[in-house]
């Protein structure tokens, strides 16, 4: 496989003392009502509000200083968006952020705080990969790719290397791991690290209805897409299918896709509200979700959720709120 | 004074693997904005939504076994409630609580699902006090006080003991502390802490209007009592007068009371929404309010702002949300 341990343990040099160390939460309430142990990953408290500030992070540190000076490029539904934004403003350099025009207000207005410039797009009409290719040539700019590129499946693995450091202080093994999965950067990085530390642990990736692309793509054994007429309001996983690389990584680590609807992950917004006092986004809270509404059964078992965003609009939020 | 950094050590081995260990969490656009570093202790993230617990735990665990199987008692608006709760049914000895009627419905709920029995009161024309005298003479019940107890500002203290190793592990030191106060358990036992890891600190008691009885205690040097008309949302913190205990470490060691309105404390509520993804009540916030008011200048310099509880009703959120 292309991304090795070795990857994943300097990616977690380079984020020393720059990504925050997000906590592994547990509700007594919540192991109570599922009769096994929940423990939460709750990246929604990274940097920028979600995962993705590692992964870019540790991109721009492996890069040529002079390359990287020239300006960083990347297209994101938004939270790609944002962690590249303040990786680039914390290497002091440039970066461009292609955006679709119907990505979440919030998602939008703080990318442009974070000092890069936002360019829009058609998410239903036009390539964000065609206008991107046009600024790398034109402008000498540096693509960071969402997901298929070593250096940020290393950089988002180090959520799993946290999650061995910290059942470990728990005293706790996790026995399954559920993680939402759009092109797959998070949970191949992640499956790299807990696979190296746990033989026999499942990993699941957790999907919204209509983009199980991950789910059809495991059982087919090879890249399916989703649904192409889907919609979701889990904005920030909606790929099309999974990544080269990340696939190559997922079906050798992980185990069955789960699913889950817009309704069920409303639901989990509210449960992390009301329990974990976390703010979560609905494609972040998807494995949240996927436990809760039992598409795995985790009695008497150890299970470790990964919440992997919390940039939801208040609009979005109060829909959770008024279950 | 009654209270020492070594109980306060001893307090956070008995806490070690029970607690939770509650993320120190920055935002780079808060940092932006201030001017300076912001850093926030995040305790609504420990277990039962708020530091209470760590104080019922310690005390419960300095206890007689005996005494302690027969049952403990407290008095409670609903955070000390549930952490008295929660601690108590990790012990497995039965607890009766004592909660104002008007206090949040989700408090109330969740202490009676944490196993305890509940006993409602008038907050305006009951004495609680009293009440609870009544069951430990009747029923051979003891007490844990919500905040004028040794073994409870022990407890408190140990998020204390955290922020001095956690702004160690980010090469920060901070100039300057605030902290959401009601009876003063929670600053009390924290000042201690890092009064003696930090000769230069300053650290401030944050309130509600009308009920800002640090503010006027420390003006005069003495135990002053709060507006008996006053009324706020920040149900947490609506002590009339600081404790014996507190009083007597917090004029040694506090700096000027801050004050917020509820409003203020709604603005603060929403920001550490958008900008840290934590849910927080507004009791829990008014630190985090004063500073985002601007009560007190952190241009320049390092702060925290602890904020102490995220046990909201989604009613009072939304308020946060709609602004």
């Amino acid at each position: 496989m292309q991304v090795t341990i070795d990857d994943i343990w300097k990616a977690s040099a380079a984020l020393d003392g720059q990504a925050a160390l997000t906590p592994l939460l547990e509700s007594p309430r919540l192991n109570e009502r599922l009769g096994g142990r929940l423990l939460v990953k709750a990246e929604c408290l990274q940097k920028t509000g979600s995962f993705k500030f590692r992964g870019a992070y540790n991109t721009l540190t492996g890069m040529d200083p002079d390359i990287r000076a020239r300006g960083i490029l990347a297209y994101s539904s938004g939270n790609h968006a944002q962690g590249v934004a303040l990786a680039a403003k914390m290497y002091g350099v440039p970066a461009t952020i292609i955006m679709p025009s119907d990505a979440p207000a919030l998602k939008k207005r703080n990318t442009a705080e974070y000092g890069a410039d936002v360019v829009l797009y058609d998410r239903f009409g036009e390539s964000r990969e065609a206008i991107g290719e046009r600024l790398v040539a034109e402008q000498g700019l540096t693509l960071v790719k969402p997901y298929d590129q070593v250096s940020v499946i290393a950089g988002q693995g180090t959520v799993g290397l946290e999650i061995e450091e910290q059942t470990a202080e728990l005293a706790a093994e996790p026995d399954v791991v559920v993680c939402p999965a759009g092109g797959g950067g998070l949970i191949s990085g992640v499956s790299i690290a807990l696979k190296a530390a746990f033989d026999d642990i499942d990993i699941h990736p957790a999907e919204p209805e209509g983009f199980d692309d991950w789910r059809r793509s495991l059982e087919a054994g090879e890249r399916r897409t989703a649904d192409p007429e889907a919609r979701s309001i889990c904005d920030a996983i909606l790929t099309p299918t999974p990544g080269e690389i990340t696939f190559e990584i997922g079906r050798h680590h992980l185990s069955r896709g789960l699913v889950v609807s817009d309704r069920e992950a409303l639901e989990a917004m509210r449960t992390a509200f009301l329990e974990l006092k976390l703010v979560a986004e609905p494609g972040g809270v998807t494995a949240l979700a996927a436990i809760l509404a039992g598409r795995i059964d985790i009695a008497g078992r150890t299970a470790v959720a990964i919440v992997s965003g919390g940039n939801v609009d208040p609009e979005v939020f109060r829909q959770a709120l008024d279950l």
